[in-house]
């Protein structure tokens, strides 16, 4: 979840997840945004675990070195987003991300994006509305 | 943000908004979720304070009693979630919701919803992808 109009980010996850080691030990990590070309083989990445595979090798993914963070970038996503940890909500399972960096690789022809319903099933970005003219008062500068 | 696969919110408000004291004095919010028709309304709505405008009688919205809570349902929502604080992360103006009861209007024509980019832009629902097969492993009982 973005934190209003701020680059934090509240993120859920837990000692479930194999990443949650990484992210305890290291401090950071890289979001990576996968574009709808990618919705597959994403599910498939979320549905293994980084404790009995090697995903980069398996899923034919291109590690990038990051400029402010341990953690890779995902050559192969439409964005990547260079995380430090600032806050840990243990009782909740929430972590506070603080973005160091954005990359987006715009000449990649499929840009949107897919969101998890929660059953299993994405919803992909459909049409953009644009009401900037009423919400501007709302809209801190430079956004 | 839905934490998890539970009946839990995770929701970012503070004293700049008019309705953190009502959410602060009663414990207890409705989730009102609107669709794509109703999204220049919805902005509209969001770019005003309760604190000078009657928002019901303004945008002509009809109020519904709810079950669980004092709150109002919104009759021209496409969906209305009954929630009750069980925590507030004041730190970092998170609120902690349960959902105790959830309303659905399925005999409306209109069910896209709409998804606050944060420029002022949204982004409509657009295909609907499904990918529980590969994930089956990981939904839990009834989901």
């Amino acid at each position: 979840m973005v934190m209003d109009f701020t680059p934090r980010f509240a993120f859920l996850t837990g000692p479930w997840n194999y990443s949650y080691k990484a992210l305890k030990k290291t401090g950071a990590c890289v979001i990576a945004i996968p574009a709808l070309d990618l919705a597959k083989k994403t599910v498939q990445i979320g549905s293994c675990s980084g404790a009995e595979t090697n995903k980069f090798e398996k899923f034919k993914l291109t590690p990038l070195k990051a400029q402010n963070v341990s953690a890779p970038l995902i050559k192969e996503c439409y964005a990547n987003i260079e995380c430090r940890v600032v806050d840990h909500i243990k009782k909740h399972n929430i972590f506070i991300l603080y973005g160091l960096a954005a990359w987006v690789d715009n000449a990649r022809p499929e840009k949107r994006c897919f969101h998890a319903i929660g059953d299993g099933r994405f919803r992909a970005d459909g049409d953009l509305i644009n009401h900037r003219r009423i919400m501007l008062a709302k809209l801190p500068p430079g956004v």
